[in-house]
């Protein structure tokens, strides 16, 4: 019996909306388009308390209760429920898997109606914006116009700007956290060592492996990889203490160390709920994405959107350098910009682990923004 | 034609000592060990200035000088030679490759003299202690009863500390640079990664590929990965600037940008030149390796060895705190200890590439030595 805290939003569903024919930003068409997506709470009369949350580069459409079973909860259950940071009583929450994604919604591995087989490599390379423009059309079927915000974190973070870039006019708010305006090479590196990682594995095929066999242990080392970057040096030594009889001069190559057993475990986990494929074109996604430019929240258009920018101090995958850039950009395109960097131990990872923090600075934020929509003084 | 710097050693060769019957820590028995070094410089004497140089985890015995017909001198060119920092007007320097290596020296790619057949894994697994033990060997050989210093980068440095737990009475200095008396569980997560990849290719079969070709894919990934942690955040935004042009919609799996071309040259460079299994013997090795115990410079033992340590403030694979570390535990064993953090923003790599700024350390360091040891005033 799974013990769920009266604050959850309980018992959810994964529902899904299909629509034709989504010209991507290369000029490709996407035929067929499916998109996974969970809501939580309810849309008021006016349509006007919605917040869509972006989910990171390997996350999907459930963020918050239990599917009907399951022991875990979504992937942000601490900030989305009753009385939480993103408050069910208040807001009408949505979430919904990438384009390009595994999880439900039109990906590398989903049937290329033209074939009848899976896409594969075959599937158009796709941008953040696309990736936007598909929960666009998400908001559109829900009979939205104006999202209240638009939050995530990481490569959430990036869908949030890109929204803001994309249609600034259709958003009040925008929560970009532990993210970026755009890759370094350092972090274009990492994603690369992934991918060569998953195309070195012989199981890979070009990409069409879905017939025989995924190229799992390829992807396993590149989440392995992953895991490093997301936590710190000190979290690590946190969570892993060297103990004395690790140390050997009798050591094997099997996993001599817990930090090794813990890599190799969630490598394997990982494997069997995300497609390699996926995996490369959504890290490509995330290395060509690039508002640090003219078009970005352009001067003299009249655009305002509030923003809360959020980083972690021991976040070295996404420093808070980064976050510190997007401040600066937004101040200099005159947007109403607050800015907390806040104190974690815990990496990239922090972003779904603060939770008291964030919750916070966000649940004020909001709550702000909802009595000033609201007229309440 | 090569344009050789007047003060370089020249055109050098690597040499070779075999010996028998070396026990492992393990108590295991090596039958038949070779070494291959290179010396520069003359020995004395009085044969009590001679420095041994240990190289880093891929190096090799080739640490200055130029090869017959080759381009590229040795991997410390600019710190080994004529007046430089281990000046060979003074100075007898040695380098050997380390045991489990595959530049000459016995290792996994080495041929079992029991089968008449590559080791593979069939090779003992080794620890920091025998590699210098070999190198204790080395010394003997060579006639030389206490070595003026021994010095190293990186895993260089590990040997350094090594040397001084193993034979204290045997070094008058040592200087570890870059380096650590043990690894934390990321250093440890960085090289499991790397492990993992090597294991995941199908060609690796166990480690006995010798006969049916190596698994270059998964060696080329784990040095990718390697090269990253060698740099940093901002020397990789220096060397492979993000270019306009480089960003796309219509990318594809190929290397887009710059950082990514450099990544799978640096990949398939090394793989012709590395042996598979040494990267996983001696990863280990390193992962192993510690020296923060009792036995390490115990007091009351009257042992007085003058350290130089130093460390670079951009380099986050072994940062400055390792080498802190290093200077309060020696400090504690009352050791005369010098430290310097030095400022770059190079990396890991600051230690072969930061040659102004060592040399003034390390000449000084040796100089005032020197002089003491010789009655110069």
């Amino acid at each position: 019996m799974v013990i769920k805290t009266n604050r959850s939003v309980g018992i959810v569903e994964t529902k899904y909306f299909t629509f034709n024919d989504l010209i991507l930003e290369n000029k490709h068409k996407l035929p067929n388009v499916t998109v996974a997506y969970e809501t939580y709470g309810t849309l008021n009369e006016k349509k006007d308390n919605a917040i869509l949350i972006a989910h990171a580069f390997t996350g999907d459409a459930h963020c918050a209760g239990y599917h009907e079973g399951d022991e875990k909860p979504g992937w942000w259950e601490g900030m989305v429920g009753h009385k939480k940071a993103f408050d069910t009583d208040k807001y009408f929450i949505i979430c919904s898997n990438v384009l390009g994604g595994c999880q439900g919604t039109t990906g590398p591995s989903s049937i290329n109606p033209e074939t009848g087989k899976e896409y594969g490599t075959d599937f158009p390379v796709i941008s953040m914006a696309d990736i936007v423009k598909v929960q666009k059309k998400l908001i559109d079927y829900l009979g939205i116009e104006k999202l209240f915000c638009v939050a995530g974190g990481s490569m959430g973070g990036m869908q949030v700007l890109q929204w803001a870039m994309s249609y600034p006019e259709q958003i009040r708010s925008a929560i970009p956290i532990a993210s970026t305006m755009r890759h370094t090479p350092q972090q274009i590196a990492f994603n690369e060592v992934g991918r060569q990682s998953v195309m070195a594995d012989v199981t890979w095929k070009d990409g069409h492996y879905y017939q025989t066999g995924n190229p799992d242990r390829g992807l396993a080392v590149a989440r392995m990889l992953g895991h490093i970057t997301y936590m710190s040096d000190v979290s690590m030594q946190k969570k892993f203490p060297i103990k004395e009889k690790e140390k050997s001069v009798n050591f094997n190559f099997n996993a001599d160390f817990e930090v090794e057993e813990y890599l190799r475990y969630r490598g394997s986990a990982f494997v069997k709920r995300f497609d390699a494929n996926t995996y490369l074109y959504i890290s490509k996604a995330m290395d060509h994405f690039d508002v640090q430019k003219e078009e970005f929240l352009p001067l003299g258009k009249n655009i305002k959107i509030k923003f809360l920018v959020i980083s972690f101090k021991s976040d070295w995958l996404y420093p808070a350098y980064h976050s510190e850039n997007i401040v600066k950009y937004l101040k200099m395109r005159r947007q109403s910009v607050t800015y907390c960097n806040i104190h974690s131990t815990y990496g990239h990872d922090a972003f779904l682990l603060e939770i008291k923090d964030e919750t916070n600075l966000i649940k004020n934020f909001l709550g702000n923004l909802y009595n000033e929509v609201n007229g309440v003084k």
